[in-house]
C-alpha cells in the first residue's frame, strides 16, 4: 500500500511502453514492481499454480477462523515467511487477508472507529506521508473518520489513528509514531519492511501491522495483503469490513500467494548454503544497483539530492546492509516546479505536494522496467547538466522558478 | 450480490457440516452456491487454469481501457456469454470488474453520488429487498449516500438511486423500477438473471447492470463481478472507486472466470445438438428438482406458502420454463416467529425483517449441499405436521405466537 497507486490523469494510469524511443513517456508515478519478474521466471514450474474448474467455489475458507475467508495455506505461508525473515511477530496474532493492504487500511479505519462516537476519529500520518491515505480517508466522506493530515502538527483532543509507514513511502525513512497522545491507535504499514529495501533489525510487535504481497515479491496483480492483529475484536471488525464491502478476498490469489510465499521461505532457509540466489538476495541486488546508479547521476548535481541512510545490521542476511528504497525522494535546493520540469523531459513523477511535503520534492518509482530506468537516468543527467549550467551561470531559467 | 451474504452471528458464518447427523445445524442463511460443484468436476481439465510464477505481476491489465485493471480475456468472455444467453446488451457498454458485484454496488453508489451536493443522495430498493444493501449503504456512515429503505414508500424530493434486483432476492420476482421520479438513477442487480433461475425473456438494456460470477456459475470464492455501464463518466468513477479502495481486482480470479465463462459459452452454443448437458441445463434441472421437492412438502401445510410464478418463454432454451429462485421465500398465514421456530429444529434461515418485510416471511437458501437440503425437507415436514396439528386442534403453541 505504502506503494500502491492512485493516479489522477490519463497518463498516470499508463505504464511505460515496453519498446522505448526518445519520445516515449516514462511513467515513474506508480510503484508497479514488475522488475522482479525475471526472478520468478527463472523459478520455472516451482511456483506454477494449477486450479481445477471445481475448486474454491465456496465463500468460506475456514469457518473456525475469525477471518473465515482466509485460506489456511495462506495463513501458514505468511507465518512461515515472517519466521524466516524475522521482521514481525506472528505468535498469537490474528491474520486478516485483504484485497491488497489498501483494503486492509480501510478495514482498520472501520475497526478502530466507533459508530456511536459524536465525532469522527482523526486520521494522521507524519509528512511526507503516502498520498493514498488521504484519498482513502476522504473519498466516501465517512462520518467515522476524518483525515487530519500531518501527524507532526496534530494537537486535537480525543481519539485518533496514526498510520506509521516504515520504511516510509515516499522517503524510505524508518519511523516510529510521532503523536503519542493518550487516545491514539496505531496502524503500522510495513509494505517495505523486507530485506531488499531495508536492513531487518528486529521483529516488529505492534497491535496492527499491514503487509502486502505486491511489494514483498512483486506480485501486485494478485491484490493480496495481510494484517497481523493482536486484538480479537479488531480482527473481527476488520473481517466484517471485508464481508460487507466485498464478501472476502479472491481464493485463487490467496492460493497463489501461499504457493509463492512458501517457495520464497524455502529458498531463504537454505540461503547461506544454496547454489542459487534466493529472492531477497536477488531483489536486494537489483534495488542496490538501481540506487547506486541513481546516486552516481545525482551526485553531479549542484542542486539535487537524495536522502542518505546509515548502514544497519540486518538479522536476516547476517550483514551490515544499506537501505534501497522503492522510491527515490529527490530534493532540490532551488525552487523547482518538478512536475513541469519532468514533463518537459517526458517523465512522470509525483510531486512532493501530494505527500503533504514541499513541491521541491518529487517521488520517483525505482520499480520501472530496466530500459525505462536507464532512459530515466539519461534524461535526468541531461536535466542535471542543464540546471548546473543555470546555477553556475546564475541565469534565470524557466525550469528554476 | 443479490445472494451474497453478511451473517451476524457465529453460526451464520458456519456452513453446514459436511457429514450430517440429526443434531447437525443446517445453515440456510447464506446463498453459498456449492451445489453446482459436481458439474465443474465432470468437466475435468477443460476448466483447469495454470498460472506461472511470473504471470500477472503488474497492477495494469489494459491501460487503453477505462477499467485499466480488467483483463481483456475476461471482458471478451463476458461479452461472449451475454451474447449466447441473450440476457443483456453489451454493445457499446463499458465493463467494470469488481471483487464480486458487492464491491460494484459500492462503486455505483460512489459514481452516482456527488461530493459537492449539500445532502447525501437517497438509496432505496423495493421491499422485500436484499438485506446487504442497507449494510453496504450504512456501515461507513458516508455523507455521499443515505439508505432510505423501501422504494414503495419513498417520496422525498431530490436525487435518489434505486436498486432494482431482478429476479429479486429474497422473493424471486421479476422487477422494474418503482419510484420513477425525475432525478432518479437506477442500478440493476441482475445476479440471478440467468437461465437456471428464470426464463430469459429479452436482453436487458439499462444504464448500469451488475452481474456476478458467484451466481452465474457458482464460483463464489473467486469474488468476481462485473458491471455493464452505458455512461463513460460513470464507468470512470466506478473504476476510481476500485482504484482507491483496493487498486483493482485479483487477476488470477479474472483469468479463471474468463476461462470458465468461455467454456460455459462454448457449451451453450452447441447445446441443442450436444451429447451432454450444458451448464445451464444442468443447473436448471437441479434448481427445478429442489423447487419441486420443496413445493411438495409445503403444499401439505395449512399455513405456509411459497410464491407462485407463471411460466414464461425463455429465448435461451426456446421453451416455456418455470422460475426456480435461488431462495425460498416462505410465508406463514399465522404469526410465526420464524427465527425461533427454525432454530428449534436446528435450521438457520434469515427472517423477513432483515429484508424490510414482515417477520411472517423467512428466506431459505436453495443452494445447500444435497444432504443438507434433504435434511431440511425432513425437518420442515415435521414442522408442518406439528403446525397443522396446532391449527386443526385450535391449540395455542409456543411456535405460533
Amino acid at each position: 500500500m505504502g506503494g500502491s497507486e492512485n493516479g489522477a490523469t490519463d497518463n498516470q494510469n499508463k505504464p511505460t511502453e515496453t519498446s522505448l524511443s526518445p519520445d516515449s513517456i516514462i511513467n515513474l508515478d506508480q510503484g508497479d514492481p514488475t522488475l522482479f519478474e525475471p526472478y520468478w521466471k527463472k523459478m520455472g514450474d516451482k511456483c506454477t499454480l494449477v486450479i481445477g474448474g471445481c475448486d474454491l467455489m465456496s465463500y468460506f475458507s475456514d469457518s473456525s477462523n475469525i477471518c473465515w475467508f482466509l485460506q489456511p495455506q495462506l495463513g501458514d505461508a505468511i507465518k512461515g515467511l515472517h519466521r524466516v525473515v524475522g521482521n514481525a511477530v506472528t505468535d498469537g496474532r490474528h491474520i486478516v487477508v485483504g484485497t491488497g493492504s489498501t483494503q486492509l487500511l480501510m478495514a482498520a479505519l472501520y475497526a478502530l472507529s466507533s459508530p456511536s462516537a459524536s465525532h469522527p476519529v482523526s486520521l494522521v500520518a507524519a509528512a511526507p506521508y503516502y498520498s493514498g491515505y488521504k484519498d482513502q480517508a476522504e473519498f466516501l466522506r465517512s462520518g467515522l473518520y476524518k483525515w487530519e493530515g500531518d501527524a507532526h502538527t496534530f494537537d486535537k483532543d480525543g481519539p485518533y489513528i496514526e498510520v506509521v509507514t516504515s520504511p516510509n513511502n515516499p522517503d524510505g525513512t524508518i519511523r516510529e509514531a510521532v503523536v503519542n497522545l493518550g487516545e491514539g491507535k496505531l496502524v503500522y504499514d510495513l509494505a517495505y519492511y523486507w530485506p531488499q529495501y531495508t536492513p531487518i533489525t528486529h521483529p516488529l510487535d505492534h497491535d496492527i501491522m499491514l503487509f502486502t504481497f505486491s511489494k514483498c515479491t512483486g506480485h501486485a496483480g494478485s491484490r493480496i495483503g495481510w494484517a497481523l492483529v493482536k486484538d480479537k475484536e479488531v480482527a473481527r471488525k476488520m473481517t466484517e469490513y471485508m464481508q460487507i464491502s466485498s464478501i472476502g478476498v479472491s481464493k485463487e490469489s490467496q492460493l497463489r500467494a501461499a504457493k509463492i510465499l512458501g517457495v520464497l521461505s524455502e529458498g531463504c532457509q537454505h540461503f547461506r548454503t544454496a547454489d542459487s540466489e534466493n529472492f531477497f538476495e536477488y531483489s536486494h541486488r537489483i534495488m542496490r544497483e538501481r540506487r547506486e546508479s541513481l546516486q552516481n547521476v545525482v551526485k553531479n548535481s549542484k542542486i539535487f539530492s537524495l536522502p542518505k541512510f546509515p548502514q544497519d545490521y540486518c538479522n536476516f542476511t547476517g550483514k551490515y546492509t544499506d537501505s534501497n528504497p522503492a522510491f527515490a525522494w529527490l530534493h532540490s535546493k532551488e525552487d523547482i516546479d518538478w512536475e513541469n520540469l519532468l514533463r518537459e523531459h517526458k517523465i512522470i513523477g509525483r510531486s512532493g505536494e501530494r505527500f503533504g511535503a514541499d513541491p521541491k520534492y518529487v517521488r520517483i518509482s525505482m520499480f520501472s522496467p530496466p530500459e525505462a530506468f536507464n532512459l530515466f537516468l539519461e534524461r535526468l543527467s541531461a536535466i542535471i547538466d542543464n540546471t548546473n549550467g543555470n546555477v553556475v551561470g546564475g541565469e534565470e531559467s524557466s525550469i528554476i522558478k
